[in-house]
């Protein structure tokens, strides 16, 4: 662990209330301080890096200018919020980010006033803080009281189709919205589509030379507090709008673009937007992810995700890992899939890296789109391609794809288009917490008329989905896979076709069957240990498929075991709810039968490991093992033993 | 019936090919029959007058320039798409629309090649498009073979974000792609937001005059078939584009204002983009719905939807009703909350009309937000306004829902706020179609944890929800009711507080339970009937939660009946999931019990009257007083009647 940094500025300010009285000298200070605090304590819990060392000097200066908590302050995602957790009293528990119990990697409202809208998903900011605008303006009364909204965006979640409905709105409404655009041409990966370069425009035709020189003449005039006419303060903003066009359509006032890591800039301009704005107005800042920390400016992803790291080098500590990852797992696959097929495409939504499809777009360039922060667009494109003949694969973690649902439903599957779902991320997710739990998705499309859903037991199961998949031209279908390395499984040569509608049986035994749907596999197979120990021999299958159900598989298990017990990583409404219609369908609890499901429970999980997360669900080999105890009772697992 | 007029250069045309050898005098005579024969049939279906009206110049002359089925034609939403299917061989069942059995009223692929991306939910044509379009320059090789992609877009639906990606991908990708934006300042309501202010200006500042000189101008030196060189083509292009920054921005050309109903425009401007654009390109036609209608162009919503009419008054003819549709109960209801509460206040996502928040909108115009077709946005602004202190109801109708679907998980759910979700078009509605079911919110609800699910078994029912959810601050809480009118039970004075997760008992009978949860509440009193007169006496419930779910009740009917079937308007994994979940958990399959619960089945209905989609997924009296007969056995049926 490297010495943490010596830092007498930060050190005094206990709340945002103690930068008012700080001059802007010390401010910047203070964010030297807040660089290298952040620095420090992200190399010891891991977590995102770079985009709040992106944001040190905004952070600095929008807490200095702006009465928080009172005044509303949304980070979009929130991966760049670590600072505004240093600065807003969590300093004391900031190296025990994205751990059990610890902070959480993003905004949340139930952990500090000073998060009034907790994020993690992209582009909801500024519907977010029009709301509070709104409210504020019909007289809500929340705590804290209602000053200004004001929304921090990156330039790739300003190009999601949410924060365009959000900015349309806005500009419609006219009320006094503060929107910053936190332009560092980064999201996760660097940014696609048409707005993109429409802001490299507006940063290329108004160098901040220019605007330098007005922003300092501004300062000259503008001692704060700043206290100045109307007059002025308009002429000021006037002149501070440079280009700017599009979002002016939108009946934004723009002003920039500015230097997002120049106090002398930043301050003065958020004093005069605060002391005149009069309706929506977006500050465009431009930024550096990772500035400030050689190591990650210079990484390909300008250190968005790092694990711990050693500071003076930059060295990331990374555990050995003994299977590759599912992720990689698909990407392989597909990648084979492509070779023999050239019908074969991949569509992501600016996750190239996190779905894997960075090495196929690294081999199949023409055949790999990323369509941006756009997964309603993304859905229905892959139903145009699927339409127009193509065998495409649409790769969003279960999580996002909530976000095309309705295109799933009235483009995909209404229309039986034949466009293959990859479902990275399914199940929890460990450090991401709640607001990335892949827990939904099989409940919200095994409902799905004509949809074929999948989920893999592990990696080579994952390999034999894909090359199913890819042969599937009957309709949609869809096959889910954890975060994380795969079981370590020897893998298959190449894919084989599942088929369709089948499990397979892993092991006969007699009293009780786990049936198994996903990765929970292997607990089930540990739990299965257990109890062989007390005599317990439990048959065990795995489903392969939640829709089509095989039939003949579940009803065989249920006559022929006094339980059934299933088991997924999942909401209720998926694999347990299709297999408790059916036994219900055909008659089977009429005769009873000790009938259990085992789902992800009734509540929103916090982050910790994957592993202390299921112990949470109680989805572990032991909750497996004491469901089957409980279900047979004390007196068949006795006589079982006997 | 009005007598039908006489088409005799329509009566040509039996596909779009005998387009083709016409003059443009005859194609003007083309679209004035065309004009009356979509009135005609209109009167005779009802449907969607106005928008068919608003294109049929533009649907001619798309036809006689592009060679459709090979040119994918896509019209989004496909309200506009009557004219379309006349000219595409299906004017012998024109009559038909929107009946059991015959054409649908939106495009639909099944339905003919020419309809080769089906529609109904907005925005989703410059997606699918663009997909047609990658797929074409990729090889694909669907039927038909690939030319052009064309999308036909409205200027209401051009302003959802859905749309907003797809054109920011276009424009990065930038294939030739041809966009269509057919401006009539009108989708359902008048749209709102500043898109639509900046249409506006764009069409104020590029009238017509200038316009159409260049046009005519065109057309005297470009006689079809177009074929003078590139560089003339392009200077017309060029000098065609007046104003459309903000597509430009976006990377498409931009040509237009056009006068949308003059052939003389539109006719040369179709042929030479055709002729020479290698980009995506927008072609801005200004139109009025409506058109060529005197009553559908002086109705408010220029004859959006109408019953049959005649044709030579305009009178329509609308069922006398006996009971208030339920629309009007919510909105009456809400206002009545509003009077008592001013932190109450409304969202619609560009449906006031549909979701009766007009109403609600003339008496409180302060807390009444149309948001535009937006529901992601919606439901967060909604989300923003509950942080804010207000009391917001987002009236959205179900299967739009599915629009903000990870926008009610991530900002409402996760962050348990207070949104009220007001789900109108709940279970099957009848002409809409499959495209309109609402048959999925109770499964995409009912398992995120911390919200509350209810369903009204009639209008007083939903009286009394709406009063539970104002006065609901602890979480979410939808309640769902569907289209149509109301049961014409007496209505309350004023609505009242239920407890939460409580049911109600409706009839006291034995052997079997009715768990009712919805307005199926009058089919199941039908059947108990039905099932009197064979001397089977069944014990009634009406749930009114699916969440949290009535564990008393339910466990209690459970333990005092031979057999419990739940029934629902909703797919598997909603109401009847959950209660097979509890009692899988409480044990009581264990010992035995005739559960069956009946959803909408695996599959999508077709467009019927409501009770004729009903009888396809068998959730009509008979079916219930079916299912009660076969579970509880032909000997138990007897010996009660003995």
């Amino acid at each position: 662990m490297s010495d943490r940094p010596k830092t007498p500025f930060l050190d005094r300010v206990k709340s945002p209330a103690d930068l008012k009285g700080l001059s802007d000298a010390d401010l910047h200070r203070v964010a030297e301080e807040l660089r290298a605090e952040t620095i420090s304590a992200v190399s010891e819990t891991g977590g995102h890096l770079g985009a709040g060392l992106g944001v040190v000097e905004l952070t600095v200066a929008l807490h200095a200018v702006f009465d928080t908590p009172r005044d509303r302050l949304i980070w979009d995602v929130s991966h760049q919020s670590y600072p505004h957790k240093i600065l807003t009293g969590r300093r004391d528990r900031i190296r025990t980010l994205r751990q059990k119990g610890g902070l959480s990697g993003f905004t949340k409202r139930s952990e500090s006033p000073y998060d009034p809208f907790g994020a993690a998903h992209s582009s909801t900011s500024i519907s977010a803080a029009l709301g509070f605008a709104v409210a504020r303006d019909l007289g809500g009364q929340p705590d804290y009281g209602l000053g200004d909204a004001i929304a921090v965006i990156g330039d790739g979640a300003i190009s999601a189709g949410m924060a365009y409905e959000a900015m349309n709105n806005a500009g419609h409404l006219g009320k006094r919205l503060i929107v910053i655009l936190n332009d560092n041409e980064m999201s996760i990966a660097p940014p696609v589509g048409a707005m993109s370069s429409y802001l490299s425009r507006l940063y290329a035709g108004a160098p901040f030379q220019d605007f330098k020189a007005i922003a300092k003449g501004a300062v000259s005039f503008l001692p704060p507090p700043f206290q100045e006419g109307a007059r002025r303060a308009k002429d000021l903003l006037k002149h501070m709008t440079i280009g700017g066009t599009l979002f002016e359509e939108m009946g934004f006032s723009y002003v920039g673009p500015i230097d997002g890591h120049d106090l002398d800039q930043i301050l003065p301009v958020l004093r005069a937007v605060k002391a005149r704005a009069d309706g929506p107005i977006l500050i465009h800042a431009i930024t550096r992810k990772g500035k400030g920390y050689a190591p990650a400016e210079e990484a390909a992803d300008r250190g968005h995700g790092v694990s711990k790291f050693d500071v003076i080098t930059g060295e990331q500590k990374k555990a050995a890992s003994n299977a590759p990852s599912y992720t990689k797992v698909f990407a392989r696959a597909l990648m084979a899939q492509a070779e023999a097929d050239d019908r074969v495409c991949a569509v992501t939504a600016a996750m190239p890296d996190g779905t894997g499809l960075n090495l196929f777009a690294e081999k199949f360039p023409k055949r790999c789109f990323d369509v941006g922060i756009a997964e309603q667009h993304g859905v229905t494109f892959s139903a145009g391609l699927a339409a127009g003949g193509l065998r495409p694969f649409c790769a969003i973690y279960s999580t996002f794809l909530q976000r095309g649902y309705d295109q799933v439903v009235h483009d995909v599957a209404i229309q039986r288009l034949p466009v293959r779902f990859a479902i990275d991320r399914a199940g929890l997710v460990g450090a991401d917490g709640a607001t990335h739990a892949g827990a939904f998705d099989v409940a919200f499309l095994a409902n799905l008329p004509g949809f074929t859903v999948m989920a893999a037991a592990d990696e080579a199961e994952l390999v034999h989905m894909v090359a199913t998949a890819a042969a599937h031209d009957e309709g949609p279908i869809a096959f889910r896979y954890p975060r994380g390395e795969g079981e370590g499984v020897e893998m298959p040569e190449k894919g084989e076709l599942l088929e369709i509608g089948k499990g397979r049986m892993i092991a006969e035994g007699r009293q009780v069957a786990l049936l198994s749907f996903g990765t929970r596999l292997g607990e089930v197979r540990k739990a299965a240990e257990a109890l062989g120990a007390k005599g317990i021999t439990p048959t065990i299958a795995d489903a392969r498929f939640a829709k089509p159900l095989d039939r003949d598989l579940i009803l065989k298990l249920a006559a022929e075991h006094e339980a059934l017990i299933t088991i997924e990583e999942g909401a209720i409404g998926g694999f347990g709810s299709h297999v408790a219609q059916l036994l219900a369908e055909e008659g089977v609890f009429d005769r009873g039968l000790k009938y259990r499901s085992m789902v992800l429970p009734d509540t929103f999980i916090d982050q910790a490991s994957p592993k202390d997360m299921y112990d949470v669900a109680a989805l572990n080999a032991e909750h497996i093992e004491a469901k089957v105890l409980a279900v047979l009772g004390e007196e068949t697992a006795r006589a079982a033993n006997a």
